[in-house]
């Protein structure tokens, strides 16, 4: 691996949710050394269950990192085992979320260091170690978080409109239910406060349900921009449609275009780049806006994709950062 | 198999613990056709852990039955994985009570049906119906009792007693928190209440442990003083030791000759018949109790062994229904 491009004293956050956010979260693992980056996790869908407490983007960051996660499914672990769930369906109990033994002994874990009244920033902290990995993971909150979803059938919790329905019901707004009163977790906190900070990204997550969760805790968007690093932001959209997910389909229930533009607007002032997809280049230029573009391949396949992907980022940012100011 | 020795018409109940008592549960699950057997089980050892309600006796007697009990080891099944349990290790909990992955199966279902507000009587039916047990087997109550160990080192819960210190505190006594207020169980009641009811037969289990907890239950003693049908025990002492569990280091810590007669005293007038093995009979005679025994092969080793003792207790209850009352 060539070593990588950006300077090596600096630091950087990465925001992001599940899967999408996970595969450029395990690019930029590749292409910084641990201490150099802090990778902060939207924590809003998790919820209780059967009496444990799943945090279903953490463990998908954690398993991404620790190169544990299923290759196709889109969360849970590789070479699982299913020996409870087959005695769940035997006692007629038809698990409506679903989980491995392996991923279990996780949850089992999480909930015995909970319950020993250690803060999710610890017990994720402990977990991720364990699993061998070096990069500091957070959740983005140690207080409770929840995203409500109001559709078309009133309001849901998230993971019934994201498991129990599959994302049918029409989304006619978000709330992140809890925010208003949580405070930013330790580490997400420390990289805002960073003097080192080289640069934060938003990775290619939902905007709605994995970064406004984020976005919405107390003081975390006023810091982001008064930030003298770049904020920068990968595109979750390419050519109109969500790269993983149901993004373009909210953005449609939302009433706005599905388009990386649109979720450039969204987040607004808070940018100093974005990073799209090549084929939304012109779209994208001659909307006008007052923000830096860079145009990559923003699908990742492949880890080698992964990794490029986040030094293009990497790089992206050290440029914004050494341009001159324009008086923003 | 030969047909049952007792009057088909005829009920029964079973009151037991863990091991010992569902050894015979499970004779007498073969000696009584389905309908005709209630076995209910001490639930004062339930406890939490890990946001599950874990219920050891129940789930012993569960697996006996549908024999799916680990051969050796006293708890747990036969054919287990440890997938979970090795990811807790990974994740540096040391799990003090250990749960395999099919185990956890019944736990997270059990969860799932009290979480849907179903009563613990109506979720264990459920769970041994899904497992092909043909017999009724009921918790002693759906109340929450707990039963508490008071020791040398203090008052213990009783599965730190039990599981995290091994029964090596000095017991001074027992507790069975929260059985003023509970109510026995629907079967329970219902068996006690039945006008078919042949005899009652308090299986070899620990007295003060297992078969007091469903004693301290209000009106059960009284019911049980006033049947008509006979009640009797099985010794779960042979020589002056327990054939299973701390039953005899109990007896000596709480000041008491560790013996069969000394048991029989324990349970008094409650009692019938006695089911004692042929080495204690001599000594059991001299002690002039008012009371029918019955030397028999009480050590139960194999499935015939089992079946031998059960049909033993049957004919035993039926001779003493049989014989002239006594007026007592």
């Amino acid at each position: 691996m060539t070593p990588p491009s950006h300077p090596s004293a600096a630091h950087y956050l990465a925001l992001c949710g599940g899967v999408g956010g996970a595969k450029l979260a395990l690019g930029l693992s590749h292409a910084l050394p641990p201490g150099n980056l802090t990778i902060v996790v939207n924590n809003g869908d998790d919820f209780d269950y059967l009496g444990l407490t799943i945090c279903p983007d953490l463990d998908t960051v954690t398993y991404t990192l620790a190169n544990l996660a299923h290759p196709l499914q889109g969360w849970g672990r590789d070479e699982e085992s299913w020996a409870a769930h087959a005695v769940q369906k035997q006692l007629q109990v038809e698990p409506w979320f679903q989980l491995g033994d392996k991923d279990l002994g996780l949850h089992l874990a999480r909930r015995a260091m909970l319950d020993a009244g250690h803060s999710l920033s610890a017990v994720t902290t402990a977990i991720t170690r364990a699993f061998g990995i070096g990069h500091r993971v957070s959740p983005m909150t140690d207080d409770p978080v929840r995203t409500l979803v109001d559709t078309d059938l009133g309001p849901l919790p998230f993971q019934d409109y994201f498991v129990r329905q599959r994302c049918a019901p029409v989304v006619r707004g978000l709330r992140y239910l809890g925010a208003d009163a949580a405070q930013a977790a330790p580490a997400l906190l420390a990289a805002l406060g960073d003097r080192q900070l080289g640069g934060v990204i938003i990775c290619p997550s939902n905007p709605y349900l994995s970064i406004d969760p984020i976005l919405a805790l107390p003081g975390v968007r006023d810091a982001l921009r008064r930030l003298s690093a770049p904020v920068i932001a990968v595109a979750p959209i390419v050519g109109g449609s969500a790269i993983k997910g149901p993004t373009a389909k909210i953005m449609r229930e939302l009433g706005l275009d599905p388009s990386a533009q649109a979720v450039a607007r969204h987040y607004g002032d808070l940018l100093d780049g974005y990073v799209i997809d090549a084929a939304d280049w012109p779209a994208a230029r001659e909307s006008g806006a007052n923000l830096s573009l860079l145009p990559a391949d923003i699908v990742m396949r492949t880890l080698d994709d992964k990794i490029r992907l986040a030094r293009c980022c990497l790089d992206f940012a050290n440029a914004l950062a050494n341009q001159p100011t324009t008086g923003n």
